[in-house]
């Protein structure tokens, strides 16, 4: 293959990454553990936060026993269509113990994301297969400039039928009956906790299923719709977000409270039929006092749920250590040793 | 707490209400009834219709046997944040023969709703706790003036498995098997008469599911989402209303004639599988011939079934009489007396 | 009933056609058949392609067993309600062995459809009634004017266990475990064949189904919705497709390779649960050389599968030899002679 730069490459750089696919299980409810394939060991996936016009290049090894691949969604991969991720169209699927170089251009900014290829309906919809790719624009607009705060929420739901079991699921007649922002469902969401005056961007990933995101007690601008910006940005109080689709929205934290926040397709905010559970989160006000019989009273606050300290960090890939599932490793593979991801600027 | 007034006060009024919440039957479509938890004995609840700026007080009565509470959606509680009405974070849900009292300033103008938060699978999906809050903007648009006739269209489905037994119900693994505006499936609905030269506001409300509502024989210009504005507003044949959302549409009715409009997800115009049937309805043009097959000839007419006829009156909490469900009054329990609502203007 | 027109005819055409309904098997997905009541006995139906202003007259003949009309979606019926195809509002439904004639004014432009009113969640969500109707605009936007090549995608779903049984099906009960454009499933769907600087026009139709469109490699300009130009365009690499809509984009292609293009519901990309299958097909660019393990290597080309050439046809009702179902003409029913269907400009 002949690489191309189609993108202007004096401020340009080349980042280098190793991602590998484990076979792990995580704890997505209480009571309700499910078997994934997890990108670098974790659901979501780790973190790839670049700038438009950098090279990425991703040395995918598959730890796994069945195969897979990447595709980098939103990603035009102009000039480098092998590298789209697709098995039988654009590159044979990466076997168990084998390992696929990506190369391409960020080419398209925003909020983007990757997933496996292979057999969707269950990778993508069921095992956790999928990570936010964020690649920050060579010009942002004038509103994304005062954003004080990021908050990255993947929605997916899972069935816990066949969740113990690789090869299974994935069919129009399962049913979901568990439904979890970043993997985890209520009450093992965290707190997005926030400041008054902060102006918050919510990246909101339909990963694996169709939600309508409701935020209590303030109106969302809805500015980015699949990485790109709105000519014409509108107001909502419930975003619609189709399965595969990304929405962008800014918020004004301007009114300090406890405040839910969920899907509004009713039956997500239940694990297994109890409500509540599923897609719900809170946002917490600096300074709130908690009154005592909040649900959250003592809960133990892992502040980068939703990768808003990740994104702080220098360019990279960035594992994050709370997503990480149990390693069920199989008997008799040795797991390849995994570099530490670079990291530049 | 402390009371924030967060707009001008100078033409705000203050508006005080009850609304008690009781244990009857819906007859929904033909041969279907389903147990509801009715605001005020009624599904939908009563029409709440304020004007922006307005401070609401309304004490929330609980005759029946499970606790519930009031979620004023799209509403911001500036300042009031523990009158958002969601259990264990805002406030102890009001347990049965228990009250709150809401206070609250109609800080966002629009169509928004109200709807319990206990265990919304169940109570907002199934039962019918959900109504209209109507809040009309002290600057409506240039559009918005035109308006002769307006139409609140709520959208919800129901489970004929559960539907006699309170506390079963709202799990992911069930099917929803009648489909419902304003809680009756066709035929139990009722026409939208009309009269040519007419300006119609549609406000379609996602109460319970997602809708896909296709209106025959016009355009609908798209103007608000959430109850504010859009700037871009644009044309539709079928308009997709998310579950939580509100759309409201405008149509020039310049083309007498009969004209079904329902939801074109199809098997929400169906009642148990048997077409027609669902959500749909007719708009019925002023003058226009009958023929004799016409499904709705002999048709009982029912003029406030859109709420038309109770968003003419002063602002108020509207009962609406033909949508109260039979009374069911638990055994041993004494009803509290109902005052008559306030109402002024 | 009088005839009204309502557009200038100075350019107008009056276009003249004869529609039969027939009941026959297409073979959806390998292995998976189904009965349908295919209109010109192909699914989709036949093309029909008018210029906005064309007065247009279409005689349906009935040659199934079960009653059914043709409803214009999008078409205003100015002046002529009565032509609305709506069982027992508009007209009596078509019973078996009759035929109706439709006569109206296409008084509106774009991406509009057709489709039977009876019984709707059967006829139109599982027995494929429906076809493409495109009426060219009058004044065409400039960026319509640049399309070098057009493509009709309709989305539907199928239920393997009541596909050979007419009369049954269309439940919400049940469950659709195909999922197709144009009537077939992947791999029996076509390449959608482009070469480097083509203007592309999707017209995507949620047919049956709510469908989240995603094109690798390109973003996707929405222009149109439900035939009508958006005030403000924009672009998005998924599209939401609610069940009853039409969305238009234009994608410039500029990124030769081979792109997958699918439904973003996951299971969407599935036959009876075996992935890859169900809504997907794939963009291929001329002079791109195809890899030896490419999966559509040696797939027989359809060049009309996505209606592209019989849009470059005269105006007139293009029926599409690859869509024929095979012809189960019922004992003892004559077949009516079809007249060849007019077709001018």
């Amino acid at each position: 293959m002949i690489w191309v730069m189609s993108l202007g490459t004096a401020l340009a750089e080349f980042r280098q990454f190793e991602m590998t696919i484990e076979e792990v299980e995580i704890e997505v409810a209480p009571g309700f553990k499910s078997k994934v394939w997890a990108y670098n060991g974790q659901v979501p996936g780790p973190l790839l936060h670049v700038k438009e016009g950098d090279e990425v290049e991703v040395t995918l090894i598959n730890n796994t026993t069945l195969n897979h691949t990447i595709h980098w969604h939103g990603t035009f991969q102009t000039g480098t269509w092998q590298m789209d991720g697709v098995p039988n169209i654009t590159q044979k699927a990466v076997e168990p113990g084998e390992s696929f170089v990506y190369r391409f251009t960020a080419d398209k900014p925003g909020s983007l994301w990757y997933h496996c290829h292979v057999n969707v309906p269950e990778h993508v919809a069921l095992r956790g297969m999928w990570g936010a790719m964020i690649v920050d624009p060579k010009e942002p607009t004038a509103l994304e400039k005062e954003v004080t705060k990021e908050a990255v929420l993947m929605f997916t739901g899972w069935n816990s039928d066949v969740a113990m079991t690789y090869g299974k699921g994935g069919h129009p007649s399962e049913k979901m009956d568990y439904f979890s922002i970043n993997g985890r469902s209520f009450p093992f969401t965290q707190p997005l906790k926030v400041k008054e005056g902060d102006v918050l961007r919510l990246r909101l990933f339909g990963a694996g299923m169709t939600v309508a995101f409701h935020l209590h007690g303030h109106d969302m601008l809805v500015t980015h719709k699949d990485g790109l910006p709105l000519d014409s940005p509108y107001w909502a109080d419930v975003i619609d977000v189709p399965s595969g689709a990304r929405i962008d929205a800014i918020v004004r934290m301007n009114n300090p409270g406890l405040w839910i926040n969920h899907d509004h397709i009713d039956h997500h905010v239940s694990n297994s039929g109890k409500a509540p559970g599923g897609a719900v989160m809170i946002v917490e006000y600096e300074g709130v006092e908690k009154p005592d019989w909040y649900v959250w009273k003592d809960k133990s606050y892992e502040p980068d749920f939703y990768m808003s300290e990740s994104l702080k960090k220098a360019y990279g890939l960035h594992d994050i250590e709370s997503f990480k599932g149990q390693q069920e490793q199989p008997a008799g593979r040795k797991k390849k040793k995994r570099k530490k991801p670079a990291s530049a600027e």
